[in-house]
C-alpha cells in the first residue's frame, strides 16, 4: 500500500467484504447473525471465577464529550429528591397535600445516545446514500431509523468475548495518537495470550487511550481528536474472522488522523455500511485489562445488549465481561 | 392479619427485616452483597440451549407512561439523519462544507430514568427522612444521589435468575388488579416448576399485567393505577430467602390499591429503605414466560446491570435471561 | 365556491397572493416588511391607559398538548432549589464545600417550540418542496432552518394591534368547532367596534376556543382536533389588507376539519409558504377581549417578538397588548 | 468603606433597603409594584422614530455558557424538517402514509432558563433560608417556585427604559474585569446624556463586556469569570431611585471578583432577596448603545416581559427598546 489510500481504497474494501444480501435482503442484524446458540453455550464455560467486570464508563458530566457534533455529556436532573423531604414540602408539592407515609425520588436524563460507552447501530453511517444492506438513507429520517436501528441487537449481544490488549502486546502503556493497528498487531496480541479469534466472537481492542487520559488527568481531545485505533490494515483480519462485533476504548474506534485524507472514518463505511459489523466505542477496557493481566485469561463470557431504543442509531449500555 | 394493616405494620416489618449495618455502616449495595462468585459460576451452568431472552420493553413513545408524577415516555430525537444526506445538505450543514465522503447519523434521548424497564436504586425511597442503611435523605439532593445511587449496582447484577409465573401457577391468563401475591403463591409457583429460591437469586415475578395490556390493546392505567403485585404477605418469604433482587412486569411491583390505606407502596419502604433490596419494574416477562413454558425450565443465568448513571436513583436496562 | 375546494384551489390562492420576490430574492422576513417606523410611532399613540395585557398562556404541564406530532407540554426541572438549602446540603453539593453565604436556585425547560403561545417561522411549512420565497426545503435540515428561521422576526414584532372578537360580533360565547371564519365576519367584527385593518397591522382573531376549553374544564381535543378558525373565505380579506401577522386563540389558526379534504391546513400553505405571512397560535385572547369589551377600544400597541432562537422554525413568546 | 466589606456589610444593606412587607405580606412582585400606568403612558411618548431594538443575544450553541453550575447553551433539535420532505419520507414517517399535500417542520429546545438573556425571578436567590418577602426557601422545591416565580412579572415589564452606557461615559471601549460601578458612575452616565432615573424605570447598565468578548472573538470566561459590574457602592443609588428593574450585559450583573471575600454575589442578596428588585443578565446592549450614541437619546419605551413559565426562577426573553 505504497500509495496514499483514498475513497477508491475504501470502495474496494466495501466491495470485497460486503455482506449485503448475505443474510437475506431484509436483514438488519448484520454480523450478529454470526452468533449461534452453540457459541453462547461454549461461552458459558468461560465463567470460572464468577467475576463480572463492567466495561462502561460512568454516564455523567465528567465524560469526554465537548458538545462537538451535537454530542454533550449526559445531563442528569432530579424530578423529586430527598432534600424536598427534609425541607418538609414533599407532601404539599408532590402528594397533593395527603401524607401517605411515603416519599419517593425520581430523576431524568438527557443524553446523546453516543455520548458514552455505546454501540453504533447499523443505521449510524450512510455511504453513497445507502445504509447497511442497501437500504436507502431516507429510512433514517427525523422519525429515526426505520431500518437498521439499534433495537435489532437487543437480544443478540451475548457470546464469547476476547480482549486484545495492544499496548500490553507491544510493551507500552498506551498507543500514541495516530497509531494505526493492523492485522498483525491484532494477531500478535491474540497469540501472546493464547487466544484464537473466530466466528461470532466479540472482540475488544484496547488502545490505552482511556488510560492515557487518566494519566493526564484530562480528556484532552479524546472526543474527536487524534487517537490510536484500527487502521485499514486491520480490515482483512477482522473481516475474515467473521466476528460479531468489535469495540474499543476510543471515541471512534479508528486511527485518527484517518489514513485516507479524502475519507473521514473509512472503516465505519466498510464495517458498518458494507459488512454490517457492530462497532462499540468509549468502552472502558482498563478494569478488564487489569483483570486479564492478573489471571492471564483473555477470553470470557460477554453480555452487552443495547437498550432497545426504538428507531435509535446508537445506544448506551453496560457491557459485562463475566469470567 | 385480621386488622387493616397500617404504618405500624410497615414499621414492624422494617424493624424485623432491616439490613441496616449488616454489610457495614458505609454499605450502599444492599442485597447485592448476597451474590457471591460461586453463585455466578453455578448460574453459568444454567446456559444449556444458548438462548438469550430480553426482558426489556422497548423504550419509545408507545410506552405506558402518562406524564403523571413527572414520568413521560422517552423522547427520541435525531441530531443528524439520513434524510439530510438525501436532501444533499449534510456537507453544508454538518461538515463545514468539506465533503470527506462520510455521512453519519446521531440521536438523543430525553427520559425519566424510571419511565420503562428499570432498576430502582436504594436512594429511590425515603422513609422518615432516611434512605437505606440510615443515611439522611439530604444525601439525595438536586445534585442527585450522593449515597445509594444506581451506580452501586453496575458490576453486580449477574447471577441465577428464577421466573415465578404466578398466573400460570394459578391457571389464569393474568392476575386481576388488586390481587395481592403472598408467600404461599410464590412458593407454589416455584414448586410447580421444581425450582428453589435461595440466597443471591434474582427473582422475576410475573403477574401477567403486561399480557393483559396487550390483550386489551391499551396500557389503560398500567402506569400508577390498580394492579396485581406483591402484598404484605410476601415479605417474610422474600426476606427470609436472602435474594439479591426482585422484579415484576408491573409499574410498581406491589399490589394496588395498597393494603395499607395510610401508606403508599409499603413494600418499597420495607424492601428498599430497610432491607436494601433491589427492585425492578416494568420488566417484560412475557417472552421469557413463553420460553420457560416451552422447555419447562424456569431458572437461567441472569445478566442485567443498570447503566452506571452517576448519582441516579434509577436506571433503564436491557435485562437478559440466558438459558 | 360551489365545488369542494381542493389542492388546486390552494394552488390558485398561492399564485394569486404570492409574495415571492416582492421584497427581494433573498428576503426571509415576509410580511414583516410591511411594518414601517410610521406604523410604530402611530401605534404608540394607542397607549392611553397605561395597561399591559399578556396574551401568553402559561407554559407548564397544564397546557393543551398531548404529545401528538411530537408536541408535548413544557417539562420544567430544577437544577438547584431552595429545598437543598433547607436540607443543609447546598454548600456540600453545589459550592464545593465552601460557604460564601450565597444560595442560588436554577432551572431548565424542555419544550417543543410550538407547544404553547407561539409564532410560526416562515420555515415552518413546506409546499411542493419549497419554503417561503422559493427556497428549497433542504434549507430546513436537522441543523435547523438556515433560511426563514424565527430569528428573522426578532426585531420586528412591534406595531399596531387589532382584536377581532368574532364570537362577540356574532353574539355567541364561542364559535363551534368547524366554524369557518370568512372575510365578511372579519369585517363585521371590525366594523362593530369601529376599527379599520390595514397595512402593517397585527391582527388577533378570537374564536373563543380557549374560553370553551375553560368552560368545559378540559382541553379536550383543543390540540389538533376540530376547531373554529380561518377558512378559505378569509384569504382575500387578509391578503388584500397587507397585514403584518395574524394570530388566533386556537391550536392551528385554521378551521378544522379543513375545507379541503385533500389538503391539511391549506391556509398555512397560502399564508406561510406563499405570502410569507407570520402566524401566531395558542394566543390567550380572553383577558384582552375582556379588557376591550370593557373600554370599547379594540386597537392597541402590540409588542410580541419571538425569542431569537437561531435556526428555529417557531418560538414561544409573551405577546403584550399595551393600551 | 476602608475595611473589607463582609457578610455584615451585606446584612446591613439588606436591613436598610429591605422591601419585605412594603407591598403586603403576600407580595411576590417586588419592585414591579413601582411601575404605574402613568409611567407606561409617559413611556409611550418616547417612541419618536418608530424603531424597535432587541436586547436579546441569540439563543444557540454559540452562547457563552460552559456547562458550569448546570448552565449550558441551548440545545436545539428538529422534530421534523424539510430534509425529510426532500428525501420523500415525510408522508410515510409522519403522516401515516396519507398525503394531504402538507409538510410541516417542528423543533424543540432544551435550555437552562438562565443560559442567555434572562430575568432572574425573585425566587432565584436564597439568603439565610429565606427568599424575597420572607418566604421560606422550601417554597422553591423540586416542584419549582411556588412563591416568587418568574410568572409574577408576565404582565409587568413595560415602561420607561434608560440606558446607562458606563464605558462611553468613562471614555473607554469597555470596563475591565474587576471594575466596580458605583453610584457616582451611574449618575455621571445619566448626567452626560441628560436623563434622570426615577421610580418605575427600567435601567440598563452597559459595561461593554459583550463588546470585549466580540473584540476578542471568544467568550473567554464571560460566564462566571471576572467581570466589570455593579459594586456595593451602587446599592444606595439604585435603592433610593425606586427603579423597577436593572439589567446588564454581563453574566451576573455584579463586579467580579466580588468585593466581599466571604459573600458570593452580595448584590443578588440585597437586590433580589431583600429589595425584591428584578435583575436582568446577558442583555446584549451593544445595538441599543450604538443607536443611542447615534441619536443622543438614552431613554425609550421598554417592553420585556419574561415568558410565563409556571414555577420558574428565571426566564429568557426578547427585550425590546422602542424609540
Amino acid at each position: 500500500m505504497a500509495d496514499t489510500p483514498t475513497i477508491d481504497t475504501v470502495r474496494a474494501l466495501c466491495e470485497r467484504y460486503s455482506n449485503w444480501g448475505r443474510w437475506g435482503d431484509d436483514d438488519e442484524k448484520g454480523t450478529l447473525n454470526l452468533v449461534t446458540s452453540e457459541h453462547v453455550v461454549r461461552a458459558s464455560s468461560l465463567i470460572r471465577r464468577g467475576t463480572a467486570i463492567s466495561m462502561a464508563l460512568p454516564y455523567d458530566d465528567a465524560g469526554p464529550q465537548t458538545g462537538a457534533i451535537g454530542r454533550f455529556n449526559p445531563i442528569h436532573l432530579m424530578i423529586r429528591d430527598g432534600a424536598d423531604v427534609i425541607a418538609g414540602s414533599s407532601v404539599r408539592d408532590f402528594y397533593g397535600g395527603v401524607d401517605r407515609n411515603f416519599r419517593g425520588t425520581d430523576d431524568l436524563i438527557i443524553m446523546p445516545l453516543q455520548s458514552g460507552t455505546q454501540w453504533d447501530a447499523l443505521g449510524h453511517v450512510v455511504f453513497e446514500d445507502k445504509i447497511y444492506n442497501g437500504y436507502g438513507a431516507e429510512w433514517v429520517s427525523s422519525k429515526g431509523a426505520l431500518k437498521n436501528s439499534v433495537k435489532q441487537a437487543s437480544d443478540g449481544m451475548v457470546g464469547r468475548g476476547v480482549l486484545l490488549d495492544i499496548p500490553r502486546a507491544l510493551g507500552v502503556d498506551w498507543l500514541e495518537p495516530g497509531h494505526a493497528i493492523d492485522g498483525d498487531q491484532l494477531q500478535r496480541a491474540a497469540d501472546q495470550v493464547g487466544v484464537d479469534v473466530g466466528p461470532g466472537d466479540f472482540v475488544f481492542v484496547r488502545t490505552g487511550a482511556m488510560a492515557m487520559a487518566r494519566a493526564n488527568g484530562t480528556w484532552g481531545d479524546y472526543a474527536g481528536g487524534d487517537a490510536p485505533g484500527l487502521g485499514l490494515g486491520s480490515v482483512e483480519w477482522i473481516a475474515e474472522r467473521d466476528i460479531a462485533a468489535v469495540a474499543a476504548d476510543t471515541w471512534g474506534l479508528e486511527v485518527r488522523p484517518n489514513e485516507t485524507p479524502d475519507v473521514f472514518q473509512p472503516l465505519h463505511i466498510v464495517f458498518i455500511v458494507h459488512m454490517g459489523l457492530w462497532l462499540g466505542e468509549i468502552f472502558d477496557l482498563d478494569p478488564l485489562a487489569d483483570d486479564c493481566a492478573g489471571d492471564g485469561v483473555y477470553e470470557f463470557m460477554f453480555c452487552g445488549p443495547p437498550l432497545p431504543f426504538t428507531r435509535a442509531v446508537g445506544s448506551p449500555l453496560n457491557p459485562m465481561a463475566i469470567k
